[in-house]
């Protein structure tokens, strides 16, 4: 374990730099798992961080400790900081005091839809996408397309939403959903108010992609009409839409009832 | 309409320190509706608000000049402020510029349960409480009480999440659960990552009470034991649940598929 005194540390302002700067980390391709839920997933279902940071109170902690202990048996990069330090990276309040530093996954997108999908085309808010990647993931769903206008999927709020379910997803971002729509050899499904055909009535028992759109307008205007089936949730009384993430986890569990039979 | 354009007026300090602090507006039984979507929804459902606060960029707004207008024609107040008290005021980044000053509505609770309802012990999260109001006006829902530890239903972000649910529905805060589920003539339903029932099992085409609990701890173990059914929403994957909201919007929409035949 290694310990940083300094706030002129050089290593330890380009870490404050990184957490206080989505472009800065973009522009490395890194990001921050905050808390001991993300940082045990990371280590279960994907492995060692390139660092894993404690605060000094944090050590005394019987889970941090698990953790530190996990790295250092492993070889893992652990670094420990005075509380005053550490507080001044979090961007947690009353965060336990560990967050891992890893590299964000760049993938490329598959030419063609072939599993069960979402397609996040616009959503905007950062813990709609991360409760849609936590719902996705629980319905055993694997694959995420987001267009350049989503929020990006590895930001601290998005991976604090989905509570680990990116490391068991393979998430694409900045893809242009129209050509996968049009070009699907699976059923692409997108909700829209005006609908007449119900989810219900739908067989999804088979790989389907499911389209998810702006929180205000929906999905755009030519995604839903190369979607193959337009659903309506059907709604009772006066309130006029769902939440997109409510909607989703609607979706993606009408298709997990339907596959369990 | 009144106009105030200086900041020592008593009016308008009285407005800016209701907007700032949520101790003063459960004080006062007020609160703040930010925006011409739950502005126009409170009009359309419960009619004229105590007042109607717009900035004076605001007023050339369509939306917000049909908003003002309706409240004139039905002789309604509005106050007119200068933009830059008007922001002062305002908690929304970036809004149009148009609130209403309502008050809160108090209700004593039924004694007993008796037609759908959602049951919140504990639930922390403004946007996560929104969310399940708006998901329960749209499945038809009409009742919710909240425990003591709920967030508090009438803050503007609560308010914001639930897009006007609010207005549909009967809200009862700070009531004790445990009676109500104890003695309830309708099935109560509780989720539970532990239970064996699954949620497609449970036949919900009477009236059943929805019972949801803390984001990190679920519901409280008096309750969970107290409601009739323990529910599971089978999980595939390796993630270990849903958020609250996304599972409450799956347990509504069950209940419609199921009563829509």
């Amino acid at each position: 374990m290694k310990t940083i005194t300094s706030r002129d540390n050089a290593q330890y302002k380009d870490l404050k730099h990184l957490a206080g700067s989505s472009q800065a980390r973009k522009k490395v391709g890194q990001t921050l798992l905050d808390g001991v839920h993300l940082c045990q997933a990371y280590l279960q279902l994907r492995g060692l961080p390139q660092q894993c940071v404690v605060s000094e109170t944090a050590l005394h902690n019987p889970e941090v400790g698990d953790i530190v202990g996990q790295l250092e048996a492993r070889h893992g990069h652990v670094l420990a900081l005075p509380d005053a330090l550490y507080k001044a990276v979090s961007q947690v309040e009353h965060g336990v005091g560990v967050m891992f530093l890893i590299d964000t996954p760049e993938r490329a997108a598959p030419a063609a839809l072939s599993v069960s999908a979402v397609l996040l085309d616009n959503v905007q808010d950062p813990g709609n996408v991360g409760s849609i990647l936590r719902s996705a993931a629980a319905a055993g769903i694997t694959q995420v397309y987001c267009s350049a206008g989503t929020a990006f999927c590895w930001s601290p709020k998005v991976l604090r939403a989905a509570m680990g379910a990116h490391f068991v997803l393979e998430i694409f971002e900045n893809v242009d959903l129209a050509p996968l729509v049009q070009g699907s050899p699976i059923a692409t499904l997108a909700t829209s108010g005006y609908a007449t055909q119900r989810l219900y009535d739908v067989d999804l028992r088979q790989p389907v992609a499911w389209l998810f759109g702006h929180e205000g307008q929906g999905v755009a205007d030519d995604l839903l009409s190369a979607a193959r089936h337009q659903v309506v949730i059907p709604h009772l009384g006066q309130v006029e839409s769902l939440n997109v993430a409510a909607c989703a986890a609607v979706c993606f569990f009408e298709q997990v009832r339907q596959n369990q039979g």
